[in-house]
C-alpha cells in the first residue's frame, strides 16, 4: 500500500523510465528554445539601449521639436511654384523649386556675409544690385544636394547657365532670375541636369504649390518649413507666405539656410528691402544651431504687387508697419522652425538678455551663451548649470558685474548679487529642465538694452550627423 | 551477432538507462553552463561596442593622446612641494597642493581675461599689482574640487581665510601667498578643510614632490602634466621646470587651465612679467579645446633666483634670450599636454595659417577654424572635409579671397585657386585622417602674417562629459 510501485516489473519501470526520459528531451528541446527566446529578448533590450551611430538615411527621424504639420498657406497671387526632381545628388526625391514670380513683382534679399560664399550668392547680390525693372516679372530656381560653393569660376557659369536656361524658357531677363544651391561644396554643380528638368517645370506651374517646393528645398532637414501671415491693408487684405530650409539632420555637409518669402503688397524694391531689414536682426540673425556660418545663407523676398490693397510707400505709414508686424511674424515663425530642426536638436531654447549697457553688449552676451558648447551640452544633459551661463557671461567680452548679475531659467531666479540665490532650488530647477522650450534669461543689471536670441541644445545626435558621416 | 543488444534483460536495460539519464543530466548541466559563459562572454563582446555612457569616476580612461607618463623634473632651488588630501570635494585622493618659494623669489603671472573671474583670480591680480618685497620669500596653494567661482563676497572671504593661514604657519606676508581654486563653481568653498591640512602640507614640503602636486591639482584630467628645459645661463645652469592642469575629461564644471611654473633664474618681477608676456600668445593663447573661457584660468611663475648664473637683467641679452627660448619650450610643451587631454579628444590638431594680411586675421581664421564644431567633428569622424575649413575661413570676419586660399592636411593641397586642387586624392586625404596628430594648412595668400594654434576633435566623448554630468 505504502510502496505500491514496488509491484512494477523492470519492463514496466523501463517503460516509465523512457517516458521521462522522452520528457525530459522534450524539456530540455523547450528550455533551450526558451533559452534562446530570453537571449534574444535580452539582445534587443541592449540593442535598444546602445546609442545608435547614425539613423540610416532613409528613415530620417523628425525632430522632437517639429511643428504638428505643415501650415495651411494661403494663396499669393502672382506667385506659382513647381518641383521636381533633377538628381542632382538625391535619388528618389524632388530637389529642384522653380517660383515664377508675375510681372510687377519688386524683390528684396538678404545674404551671408561669408568671404567664401557660394557663387549663388554673388550672383544674386550682382543682379539685387541693379536697378529692378519690376515690370519684366522674376523666377527663383533652386537645387538641393549641391551648394555650388567653392568650385572656382566653373561656379558662376553653372548659375549662368541654370538661371539662363529659365530666362530664355520664361521670356524674361537673366538678371530678373535669382538662384541658390544648397548641399555638398566643392563639388561641381551639374547643371546640365537641372537645365533638363525646366522645361517640365514650368508646365507645372502653379499658386498651391508651396508645400512641395518647400520639400524640395530641404536637404537634411527633418521637415519641411512654412509661414504665413495676413493682415488688412489700405483698400484690401496682404497676405505673406514663406517656406525655409535650414539646420538639416543627417549628412549635411554644411548646415545651410534658404528662406523665401511671396507677398501680394504693392512696394516699391528699395522700401521692399528697408522693410525686410527691419526684422533680420530679431529673426534670422537671432538664431544660431552650432555657431558656424555657411556659405550659401539666402533670403529672398518678393512683392507682387496684385493685392487690391494701396501700394505701400512710406515707411513710417500705418500699413507699412503693418506689413512689417506680419512680415516678422512669418520670419520669427520660420527662423524659429530652422532652430527646431538644428541638428540633433532636443531642446528649443530662448535666450533673453536684459540690462546690458549696449545692444552690442546685449547681443555680445547672448551668443555667447546660445554658442557655448558647454551650455548646451548641459541642456542637452537636462542640468540646470548655471555657473556655465557665468561662464559665457565671463567671456563674451561684453561690460558684466559679476555682482549686479542675474540669471533665470523660466520664472526661477536661480543666482543674484554674485552669488546662488537664497531661494535656488535645485530638485525645482533640474525639474524645469526636462521641458522641451527652456527660457534662459539674464539680466546685466547696467543699463537699458536687451536681446532675444533662440538656439537649440548640443547632443550625441550632432556628433554622429557630423562626425561620422561623409561618403 | 548483430543484435547482442537483445539479449540483455530489463534489469540491464534499466540500468543502462538510468547510466544514459544521468549522463544526460550532466550534459545539459554543462551545456547549461556552456551557454551561461557564451551568453556572458557575448554580453561582454556587447557591452564593449555599447558606447559608455560617462565611464565611472574612478576608471577615467586615460586620453589616447596622454604622453608615455609623466617626464622626469629637474630640481629647482627654491621650490619645495607638497599635497595632500582635505576632502574639498572628492575623496579618497589629494586635493591640494602648498608650494613654498624661498626669499629672493619673484613671481609673475598671467590670468583669464574673463569679467565673471574666480575671487583666487582676483585677489592674485591685486598681490601682483603691489610692489614685490622679493626677500619675504612666498607660496602658492592651490585646491581642487571647488572653484570658488561666482561666490559673492564670501569668495574673497574664503581666499583671505587660506592665505591667511598659509601666511602665518609660514610666517611669510599675506600678499605673498598666492592662491587658485579648481572646480565646481557656485559653491562655497569650505576654507575650513583645507586651513585644517595645512600644517601638515607643510611638514611634507620637499624638493622632489612636483610629480604628486601635478595629480593633486587635476580635476577631470586624465592625466597629470609636467614638463622641463634647462639652459646654462652666464655663469650656472638654469633650470625651468612647469606642472599644469586642464580640459579634464570626466564630469568637469568648466574647462579650467591651471599652470605653475618654477625656475632657479635671478630675475626681478618686472623683467619675469615681461619675459613670461612675451611667450603667452605663441603657446597657452594659442590653443582651444572648446571655446569656452573658463573664469579661473591661471599661470604663475616663479623666479627663485638660486641658480649660480648671474642675474638676467636685460631684456635682449642672449641669457634673457636663452630663457625666452627655455620658458617657451616649457610652456608649449604645457599647453599642448592641456590640448592632448581636451574633453572627449581623440585627434591633436595643428592649425596652420599663413600669408594673412594681418596678425590679427591670421589670428581669426585661425581660431575660426579650431572652434568650429563642423570642422571639430569632421576631424573626429576622420573626414577630409575641406569644405568646412573653407566655410570657417569665410565666417571668420579676416580678410579673405577665395580664388587666393590654398588648403593643405599635411603635406597634401586639397584646394587652391577657388578650387578643390587638380590633383586631389580623396583615398589618400582619408588614409591621412586616421592618424592621431594632424595639420591642416590654410595660405590666405595675401600677406606675411601667419599664425599656429592647436586643437582638439570634437567626439561622442565630450558630449558624454558635458551632457551626462552632474551630481
Amino acid at each position: 500500500m505504502a510502496k505500491p510501485e514496488k509491484k512494477l516489473s523492470d519492463a514496466e519501470k523501463l517503460k516509465k523510465l523512457k517516458r521521462k526520459l522522452k520528457k525530459l528531451k522534450e524539456a530540455a528541446e523547450s528550455s533551450a528554445s526558451a533559452v534562446e527566446t530570453r537571449v534574444e529578448a535580452a539582445a534587443r533590450a541592449l540593442a535598444q539601449t546602445v546609442r545608435k551611430p547614425v539613423p540610416a538615411k532613409k528613415e530620417k527621424a523628425v525632430s522632437p521639436l517639429a511643428p504638428a504639420g505643415f501650415p495651411e498657406l494661403s494663396v499669393v497671387e502672382g506667385v506659382e511654384f513647381a518641383s521636381g526632381a533633377a538628381g542632382v545628388k538625391y535619388q528618389g526625391r524632388t530637389d529642384v523649386m522653380l517660383v515664377r514670380l508675375a510681372r510687377g513683382t519688386a524683390i528684396a534679399g538678404a545674404f551671408t556675409r561669408s568671404s567664401t560664399r557660394a557663387a549663388s550668392i554673388l550672383d544674386c547680390q550682382a543682379k539685387l544690385a541693379l536697378k529692378q525693372d519690376v515690370a519684366q516679372g522674376a523666377a527663383i530656381i533652386v537645387n538641393s544636394g549641391n551648394a555650388n560653393a567653392f568650385t572656382g569660376r566653373n561656379g558662376q557659369e553653372a548659375v549662368d547657365k541654370v538661371t539662363g536656361s529659365v530666362a530664355s524658357i520664361l521670356s524674361i531677363p537673366r538678371d530678373r532670375v535669382f538662384s541658390s544651391s544648397t548641399g555638398v561644396i566643392g563639388e561641381p554643380l551639374p547643371a546640365d541636369r537641372i537645365t533638363a528638368v525646366i522645361g517640365q517645370l514650368v508646365t507645372d506651374l502653379n499658386a498651391g504649390g508651396a508645400a512641395e517646393a518647400a520639400r524640395a528645398i530641404m536637404t537634411t532637414d527633418t521637415f519641411p518649413k512654412g509661414a504665413s501671415a495676413s493682415f488688412e491693408g489700405d483698400g484690401g487684405k496682404i497676405n505673406i507666405v514663406g517656406i525655409a530650409k535650414g539646420s538639416g539632420m543627417i549628412a549635411p555637409d554644411m548646415a545651410t539656410m534658404l528662406v523665401y518669402m511671396f507677398t501680394d503688397a504693392k512696394i516699391a524694391p528699395a522700401l521692399l528691402q528697408r522693410l525686410l531689414k527691419a526684422q533680420l536682426a530679431g529673426t534670422f540673425n537671432a538664431i544660431t544651431v552650432d555657431s558656424d556660418t555657411s556659405t550659401s545663407d539666402a533670403l529672398i523676398l518678393a512683392a507682387t504687387g496684385k493685392s487690391p490693397a494701396a501700394e505701400i510707400t512710406d515707411m513710417r505709414s500705418a500699413p507699412a508697419r503693418a506689413f512689417v508686424k506680419a512680415l516678422g511674424k512669418v520670419m520669427l515663425d520660420l527662423a524659429q522652425q530652422v532652430v527646431k530642426d538644428g541638428e540633433g536638436a532636443t531642446k528649443f531654447v530662448e535666450v533673453r538678455v536684459t540690462g546690458a549697457a549696449s545692444p552690442a553688449d546685449a547681443h555680445k552676451v547672448a551668443m555667447a551663451i546660445a554658442n557655448s558648447p558647454l551650455v548646451k551640452t548641459a541642456i542637452a544633459g537636462e542640468d540646470a548649470n548655471w555657473g556655465r551661463v557665468v561662464m559665457a557671461v565671463g567671456k563674451s567680452g561684453a561690460e558684466a558685474d559679476r555682482d549686479l548679475l542675474t540669471i533665470r531659467f523660466g520664472d526661477m531666479v536661480l543666482a543674484e548679487k554674485g552669488w546662488r540665490a537664497p531661494g535656488y532650488d535645485e530638485e525645482k530647477a533640474s525639474a524645469y529642465m526636462k521641458r522641451d522650450n527652456l527660457v534662459i534669461g539674464v539680466d546685466l543689471g547696467l543699463g537699458r538694452s536687451k536681446r532675444t536670441v533662440w538656439t537649440c541644445d548640443l547632443t550625441h545626435g550632432y556628433i554622429d550627423i557630423n562626425a561620422d558621416y561623409r561618403s
